[in-house]
């Protein structure tokens, strides 16, 4: 990964230079989209460029660069443009709409990259003496508004705390199955390490290309293969954290009953405790075999009925990801746009929707990895309890073209907002019993908020991708057309409605995105006072001064 | 479980007049034990009569007596000497040995028994207001000084708030596989009344019958089939505490990113938060099967070398017990005692040495639980890794014998201390790169220890009983002749040389017994200066004055 960050969008997803690839589909698929909308055509809003951008003026003090300069060599410090527009928001839909408009009121006042966990804690305790805000920033991926660069009430400045020249794989245990490896390693580099020494983490979020080791364990990630490898906060094994107040670590004890266990104090801390400087991860033997494949289920509570089967079985899958109605609608259109439909294809069709696989039916994705006994035994134990549930099996096609292009929907984003659509994604999670319920409320909610800015439709579509013996995940993606100048309010009308049904029916307000600045109303609900005190006590022992990640996780 | 205690020991392990079965075998096993620690005979160490027992006059207010008896009922706030001594210390070795001497510096001044959560926030209210320190006691069976009467520092009095009134299921939700359970429920009822609905917590600590739903998760405990049902903190959804500041709940999602997860703070907060009054588990349909086996290894080496394949292979067992050398020596030994030896079993531990098996030989014990086909695939799998790695298979008679003693062993320590015989366990956990060392250091670490006292020999042993793809415990237990009036000083130089090997050596200072009072001076080595910071900032946020269990996790 390029250090200099010009190979990345500095406002956008992704790879410089590159977008949704959609080739000779292009046009049929914006006039499907438009029509999806209620839209006759979709104009082009194009984002402000590089130079036409303002942004405030650095206000670093010449003897707080000087001392940077001097803890980590000048040439870590930056703050050009680029960079400071580069760092100046994550990836969340108030973000991009704000620096795509040119709207910055806070940028870095300096970035800085640190080589070590020393340097780490030098770089924060001259922010502490200088009152500067510190913001931890990994792959800045964060879609929830976690690395902004805010400021605190009485801070002078903020500086930003760019982890990326941390990207060693410092120790691979393979008798333990552990690895110590440093924050701010981004995904694809830490595989490639670990599978030097026949390992794998196996964390892929979708952000998986443009995102850091640190980064999912302070916002408690989760890949798209934790029903198999865990989410991060239960891989994590140890970790280190540079805090004002010096470093806190835990150590890499398989399980211990010595007082409350940090690690779950420190994944989900946002960088509001400190900077993870490195961790010690579980790892797995890289698996022999993978198998992905698809199922189509009648309704989407068959298919949910058969998730929960899956996992109350426990049936050793890697992924079980079951698509509602709308999704599975979305993407069967998007794969057949620009493509002639055969007669055999029409009379397939036909077939299907007599025997009840019309509309409402659902795609169901299962991945299964190990040896390849294991993935032998699962997948047939997986597509048995499948079929009992009225499941037709749709092979192994399916599942193949997810795998190739998971990473790929996130630049489709960039590619929506130019062309006036607003589209983000919510998710939670919620026990079997309410998941029905849960998933029918959010998305009328959804639906009801955007068909209420009288503008167009909406596009409403959910998945159950992270499933446990309790309950689920649920993913809702919607887009609805922006009305020019009004985007972040339709954005905050249409979070505050969701925000209210979850709240209400035992949702909560992440499952594996975190809480930034956007989530900031629900936390308090969610957690209890007391609950929020406890974590704001927790901080104030680590971080007196409140310089670490102001404006995030909490108020 | 009757509520006035008059039926279980009020200075040992569980039921009145119940003592460890030895029948004829008697006389044979204590001269066994003799011989093993090189003395000729035993001497009886007699504990005190409760009429001799002399406890210190209580404290009580009586405005505070009367605001009790207000806020739960007269009958409920108890200040009888059968209730003060009962309550006044757990049963760790060193509650039990002041106890049968009489030692009693600070016993509750009163013990109240509140009937539900809204009864609990009123006591501690009332408690804070006289500044009384406020003792949480389930079954009391810790053994690690975690539930002794202290107050602290300028506090008046202290009352032990005993929860076992509140002991009922208030629901099992058969579709999420969860059951909200309150906290003074002990093992016995607790799975006896989830049966009812098909389901079972299988949480079950050698403490089971006299233990209570609050004290495993407020301990982080973990039970025998921890490899199949988790530990505490792996089964506990959410939790309600009453604390001084009000009531602390977390919500019941499978899985959230909304910052930390305080489930993993109140497990391990030892009633230093306040008092866990319910909380929502994971529960698992009763099992159809159950398989428990044995297999013999020539050595430990290579018995955990199979317990890693074990776990790494994910096969999916609910028990993987592996004795140590010693221990599978004793307790073959203590199954022979008093038995004639045939000639054929003579032939058979013959051939046994000449095939390797003889001194150093290991037994392990698999338990599987599940359907009928989980089970036999379990054990399929289980068993070709045990021969791979030179194990013979023993059949299910050790393991059904170990199956049917499992809660027994705890009552065998009172009858050792009457012989003047201390004995005591210790338990740790380490990587897998790390078991034979720890195994190996602690092992002599606690030998030359109790052999430095020049009093006899030592029974010295260890078994691993929870594994992890990580690593695993390792439980020793071991016996010394004590010194009469020296009992306290010999015990505690060896946890302070054991702690020393642990905390140089990578092993945690506990595994699931909790820290109490005992683990103290290790607590802040292993969590780190930030660490407690961090923990105790946590508990000052919902317990201002601190009188929530004062003494024990924190100084």
């Amino acid at each position: 990964m390029s250090l200099d960050r010009k190979g990345l969008k500095w406002n956008g997803w992704g790879l410089a230079g590159h977008d949704f690839e959609l080739g000779d589909r292009e046009d049929a698929f914006w006039d499907y989209i438009a029509a999806e909308i209620g839209r006759e055509s979709l104009e082009a809003v194009a984002p402000i460029a590089l130079e036409d951008l303002r942004l405030p003026a650095s206000r670093l003090p010449r003897q707080a660069r000087a001392e940077l300069n001097d803890a980590v060599g000048a040439e870590h410090v930056r703050s050009d443009a680029y960079e400071r527009a580069f760092h100046t928001y994550g990836k969340s839909f108030r973000d991009l709409i704000r620096i795509r408009r040119g709207e910055i009121t806070s940028a870095p006042d300096a970035v800085v990259y640190p080589g070590d966990a020393a340097e780490v804690i030098r770089v924060i305790q001259i922010a502490r003496a200088h009152r500067l805000a510190v913001v931890p920033y990994g792959g800045g991926s964060s879609v929830v508004g976690g690395v902004e660069a805010l400021r605190g009430t009485g801070q002078q400045g903020v500086i930003t705390l760019d982890t990326t020249r941390m990207n060693r794989v410092l120790d691979v245990d393979t008798i333990s199955h552990t690895a110590t490896i440093q924050a701010g390693m981004y995904g694809p580099a830490l595989e490639a390490e670990l599978s030097e020494s026949g390992y794998t983490l196996s964390h892929y979020p979708q952000s998986f290309e443009f995102s850091t080791l640190g980064g999912w364990i302070a916002a408690r990630g989760a890949g798209q293969q934790s029903n198999g490898y865990g989410a991060a906060a239960k891989w994590v094994v140890s970790a280190r954290v540079a805090t004002p107040e010096g470093e806190l670590r835990t150590l890499s004890f398989p399980n211990s009953a010595a007082g409350p266990n940090l690690n779950h104090l420190i994944a989900g801390s946002e960088g509001t405790l400190g900077v993870i400087t490195d961790a010690t991860v579980q790892v797995h033997p890289l698996p022999e075999k993978r198998d992905y494949r698809g199922f189509l289920f009648k309704s989407f509570e068959r298919g949910s009925d058969a998730v929960r089967a899956l996992v109350q079985d426990e049936i050793g899958l890697s992924m079980i990801r079951l698509s509602d109605g709308p999704e599975t609608e979305f993407y069967s259109t998007f794969a057949e746009i620009g493509k002639e439909r055969s007669r055999v294809r029409r009379l397939a069709d036909a077939a299907l929707d007599r025997g009840g696989f019309g509309d409402g039916a659902c795609v169901m994705l299962l991945g299964s990895e190990g040896s390849a006994g294991q993935v032998r035994i699962a997948t047939a134990a997986a597509t048995a309890i499948c079929l009992r549930h009225g499941a037709i099996p749709l092979g192994t096609r399916p599942g193949d073209k997810w795998y190739e292009g998971r990473f790929e929907m996130p630049y489709l984003r960039d590619s929506m907002l130019t062309r006036g659509l607003g589209v983000e994604t919510l998710e939670t999670s919620t026990s079997w019993s309410n998941i029905a319920n849960l998933h029918a409320r959010v998305s009328a909610a959804l639906t009801e908020t955007i068909e209420s800015f009288g503008n167009g439709g909406s596009l409403v579509m959910a998945h159950i991708s992270h499933s446990y013996r309790t309950g689920a995940s649920l993913y809702f993606t919607f887009g609805w057309p922006m009305t020019e100048g009004a985007e972040l309010d339709e954005w905050q009308a249409i979070k505050v409605a969701a925000g209210r049904v979850l709240r209400e029916h035992g949702g909560t307000i992440s499952h594996h995105h975190g809480v930034g600045a956007d989530h900031l109303p629900w936390m308090r609900d969610e957690k209890g006072g007391l609950g929020m005190a406890i974590l704001s006590a927790a901080a104030a022992a680590v971080d007196p001064d409140r310089i670490m990640n102001p404006g995030k996780l909490f108020d």
